[in-house]
């Protein structure tokens, strides 16, 4: 009797997903997909991600599901490699492939943060400095404004001990460095890189990109002398500003980097 | 009888333009359109530009008349995204299509500057330091010298206040910055970016090409110590010099950068 | 009769390889040569070595041979080009072409590192200051965690003298070196370049050009002020994590750098 | 009588070049043209010239002719625009085309270094800045050896006043300056540019290249503290190493900067 309650449980998950595999929220707008994939074409083409960093998207017909490439260099990823996840960053159906370690990072602040869309994660190269020592990234002009006057600095050390591999490798990270970035566009990770939030794929990536510009053009401006940044004031209406500009770069960047096969 | 009046007023307003909208000078030089696509990818391809700023240059048929795409990537744009404006930047005609916010530092340039011909506006990476600190850009070497002995530095809080956008988006804003610039071939923007002017399309891409090559190399001359600039009657003789060599490299850009389609 | 017995040792000769040289281990997997000409490419690809600089693999027959490049840049290197050494750096068959002058800096880690299985030589730009300064390299993101926490230095003037060309030209300067690498991944060398170590070509690879982005970012970290590294624990931890991540940017960077011919 | 001698002279005259043309001293091998159009192209492709800046090479048939291609981008060179000049720097026969007016700089030093066969004049980046401090550029790496102890400075003031143009315009200029480079391989020009001299149209590549690098990583390296440069020994042996080594970049440049029209 037990052995055939066993077989009958065994035949019955033959057919059907593990328990804490999540529903899938239907097949999203392609072009939800096409923007995901050209985001991350672009981002390997404005060399804000090289072998490693993600961009991810809230799905659009349920905000409990994003969406991510499986584990892959931005640069080569193609509308099958896309994978649904829900906010606890578990996949809908992986078919096998390997996901991003660091998924948490996404799935934390989609759930922390209703109001974003999209989610870009890096080490582009001169936001790096910033985040291992005292110096503050700020906005040295118009186009970072979206920095604001604060940009967090995430210490891994606080939540994971001083002997962490620095990634953010599970929920309780994640949690941490989404609560570190607060309703802020942008958030740097000691030691490793940033988190770069925004409303849309276009806008998104228009930040991260930025965001490494501020940080390459500060650090400039710093060796100068006196820096006279953005006030509060003017960062928010020129960040106001911009949000309406984003399409511009967008269909340049698309141009160069997603090229027929 | 005053509702016949109104009918009649209004038939009337259909057939023909708007009060404000200026005639059109006529079709400018095919060279001319020509030159200022050219001019647009070039300064893209040199990294003068990105998604962002533009360049125009005056109706070769009327000096209250200026040229200058429509609000676009200057990389992409083609002839056919030319649109013409009288110097208070009101479009002749611009079909429906965006026009660039900051057009007013164009038209009041021209205004300002009979002798300018050509004007070029730009976040162009290594001048933007300059911009937010004390250090005045100076010529460091020959292919500079139309930076003169002063690059002075527009500061928008004077005219726009405390809490703009930083962007030059009306008259009275442009015209600040012409009076900022007076008979400089350069102005730097505080927080945004320079303006550069010049006799042509190719001075004024030459201009604006060894402005930023300036910015770089005069940072990095400071830090090995106490730097010899061009002396005031250097930087002249060089510069007359140099008027007379801006086709060399102009052939060599316009090769690089203008691909037929 | 003296005659005639040097005319026999002088027939015998003809026919066969001088002593010193040594016999072949076989024919390698292909895919080990195919691996080693991408590195060779890729490196180049990747700025870590231009016309200079070279990589090696163990051979996968015998752990006393391993496998190099004839003498010549990076980026052109094919699989014809491969020729096999012991780890004295004797070609088995160099058919008259010329070899690495350097041959040593691989052959003496081979012989001293038994866990070492691809070794690249490099000027990679940016680690050249810190080879000549007293400033050490330090792991400032996980990126480039296999630093640890000490990148030793290596002095040729301590074997060489004060006069030599710098060249690693023979097995005393390439026993000394080895020594100075000890059991780490990475030894910069005085006045000249580095040396990167690794288990397989793409983690060597991925060694060398993080240990390049790596002193670039130090440098500019270390201008804005004091700088947090990687705590010894998070370097081992993040090493180890990495190490199950370099296919990912292998396979980014062999699509770029090896083109069909 | 009288009017008889001037219309013979005058028909004279008419037939054969002006007194002052020198003759030539034959075709060239094609080898030399060949490598002399690939040097234009190759220190185009490597950053080392741009829009301005050339290289010439002595005839190989006769040491007091040089050939030097017409007044254009070094970039765009073909063989049918390579002029044949005297050491007093007069075209043999322009064919009415544009030379250099900087064209004194090779022309003495041909005069004054018998055994130098190729110049380059640039003005390579980060070059520049050293030529407006009082910091020496000193070999930092065995690739730059060259440069020797010492790089000297030439400060045009001291030959053509407070007001020149600071080109090399003519003889007297030219001479000046290539007395201050006396028997080095490099000179610095303040607030110009450089120029570099070897003895083959490889070598003087090769050179040229690595000085343009030895500055960027000399300025890298002086930010982390006190350098240790090549000792005059190190610099001397290492030079004579490279010597050897010249055509092994050389063949890389080429493949990469000489494209079939």
């Amino acid at each position: 009797m037990r052995v055939f309650t066993l077989l009958a449980l065994g035949l019955c998950l033959i057919g059907q997903p593990a328990a804490a595999q999540p529903k899938s929220a239907g097949t999203p707008d392609p072009q939800v997909i096409d923007d995901l994939v050209a985001a991350s074409r672009v981002l390997a083409d404005l060399g804000v991600v090289d072998g490693f960093g993600h961009v991810s998207v809230r799905h659009d017909k349920d905000p409990t599901r994003y969406l991510m490439s499986r584990s892959m260099a931005p640069a080569l990823v193609k509308a099958a490699d896309i994978v649904e996840f829900d906010l606890d960053s578990v996949a809908v159906d992986a078919k096998g492939r390997g996901v991003f370690l660091e998924r948490f990072i996404h799935g934390e602040i989609y759930k922390a943060r209703p109001d974003v869309r999209a989610v870009v994660h890096s080490h582009s190269p001169s936001v790096i400095p910033f985040g291992v020592s005292k110096v503050r990234l700020q906005p040295i002009y118009h186009m970072s404004s979206f920095l604001g006057l604060d940009v967090p600095v995430f210490e891994i050390r606080d939540v994971a001990g001083p002997a962490s591999d620095l990634l953010v490798r599970n929920a309780e990270i994640g949690k941490s460095l989404a609560a570190v970035l607060g309703d802020k566009t942008v958030a740097l990770m000691r030691g490793h890189g940033s988190v770069t939030v925004g409303t849309s794929l276009p806008q998104v990536v228009f930040r991260a990109y930025y965001a490494e510009m501020n940080a390459r053009l500060q650090s400039e401006a710093m060796r100068l002398g006196v820096v006279t940044y953005l006030t509060a004031e003017e960062a928010a209406a020129a960040a106001r500003t911009n949000d309406g500009q984003v399409m511009r770069p967008w269909e340049l960047w698309k141009r160069k980097a997603v090229k027929p096969e």
